[in-house]
């Protein structure tokens, strides 16, 4: 399993990940999921991948060499795309022939060649965006209004989003509530673990800002565990309980 | 979607069950999911439903009238049984027959017959206890280590009861971490809403010391529900941001 989380925001893109990756819980390694396309002058791309590591792989590379797209019927590459969403729809499709050949080629009962993507970035003149792309291919773009996509294990770690997260929220801000929805996440499911990948993407620039790998042992990510703890440890015992129970009647 | 907690603790059994029914998201209604079993002198017993209403009321009425038992081969009922593992495997054998029926007769590409169930009680003078019924029959029951089980939208709430509940855990204070789960589990998933069904079972006693239906303006629910946002938004605004920003390159 893996946790992505792409955030959209007034003032940049903000890019998580986590490195886990297991083959059952006895197969477990550390695998860069984020990564960062930055060599073209006027553009910059990051791509979180979850699922089928087989596939996502397969799928970048199909990216590298050119793909079909699904528009225009040419085979294209991510540098000569003409807008983000046109981007998108490309690693879809990389997405869905890598899937499909792998399905064909290697189906078996029981293995699951399934992926799905957060592609963000930003071309030339345009805003920066940010698109999930499913396990079919086809691409969803984030709006001001719902400024995040997930990808992979999402919801234990949603909550947070839905209350504290707005287009409007300061990067740094950004960064470290994405971090907590990663902690709650981490706490309970253990496919998801540090190292946790993070990428900035500043508004109106054409390379990452901030590239960042956050360890198990950095000091901010385990200061920010035990002060959300601790925080929510308090706020839940500073809530009284109901008096249900003390009207009830009595043992039999 | 449903979202149902059980929670076995020192000090007796607390069952919660939000009360949403929905067939796609233009046909709501509002329906009971937590059934309470009390007529009998030597046992009582709750049962939360998840999943495919048709099965699950087809499970229940199963019971009613008895069902082949899979260990004993027997037609039992609940009132006989000998022990509450005994009990549950025969909510198993309901839940699996009825569903096995229902896809025979009225399966369709599509729809889905799937259920689960909570099912907790106390028989005699054994200890109260709680299991979990999987769709395919199979039961698991909670252990003093992880003292709660729930089944439908589980994990929106999950990370709060890792987290704060114990099995020496006080019974209000229980109730009250589980209505904490469902208000971060109802602000994420719209299928799952007040009113809410709480439940509870005193240790060394055959009848409910609470049965109460939560309304949406319940005073404590509302109550509750703005001191949790009101709280996660100040831990939230309590952990200072990363300063890995700060000493990023500037702009291009």
């Amino acid at each position: 399993m893996t946790y992505c989380l792409g955030m959209t925001l007034k003032d940049g893109l903000v890019m998580l990940a986590d490195t886990r990756t297991n083959a059952g819980v006895d197969n477990v390694a550390v695998m860069r999921k984020l990564h960062l396309y930055e060599m073209f002058a006027d553009r910059a791309f990051a791509i979180a991948s979850a699922g089928s590591l087989s596939t996502t792989q397969a799928a970048l590379g199909l990216l590298e060499d050119g793909v079909e797209h699904p528009h225009s019927g040419r085979k294209e590459k991510l540098e000569d795309a003409p807008s983000l969403r046109h981007a998108a729809q490309l690693v879809g499709a990389a997405l869905r022939q890598a899937r499909d050949v792998a399905s064909d080629k290697f189906g078996d009962p029981g293995v699951s060649f399934a992926a799905s993507l957060l592609f963000g970035g930003r071309i030339g003149d345009d805003k920066h965006s940010l698109f999930l792309i499913y396990n079919a291919g086809n691409v969803i773009e984030a709006g001001e209004d719902t400024p995040f996509l997930q990808a992979g294990e999402l919801k234990y770690g949603k909550p947070i989003l839905d209350r504290e997260l707005r287009h409007d929220t300061e990067l740094g801000t950004a960064i470290k509530i994405g971090l907590i929805s990663f902690d709650g996440t981490i706490r309970s499911n253990l496919a998801v673990a540090a190292p946790i990948d993070v990428a900035v993407l500043k508004a109106g620039e054409h390379g990452f800002a901030l590239k960042r790998r956050i360890e198990a042992d950095d000091d901010y990510w385990t200061g920010l565990n035990r002060q959300w703890a601790d925080a929510l440890d308090k706020a839940c015992k500073a809530i009284k309980p109901p008096a249900w129970l003390d009207g009830a009647r009595a043992g039999p």
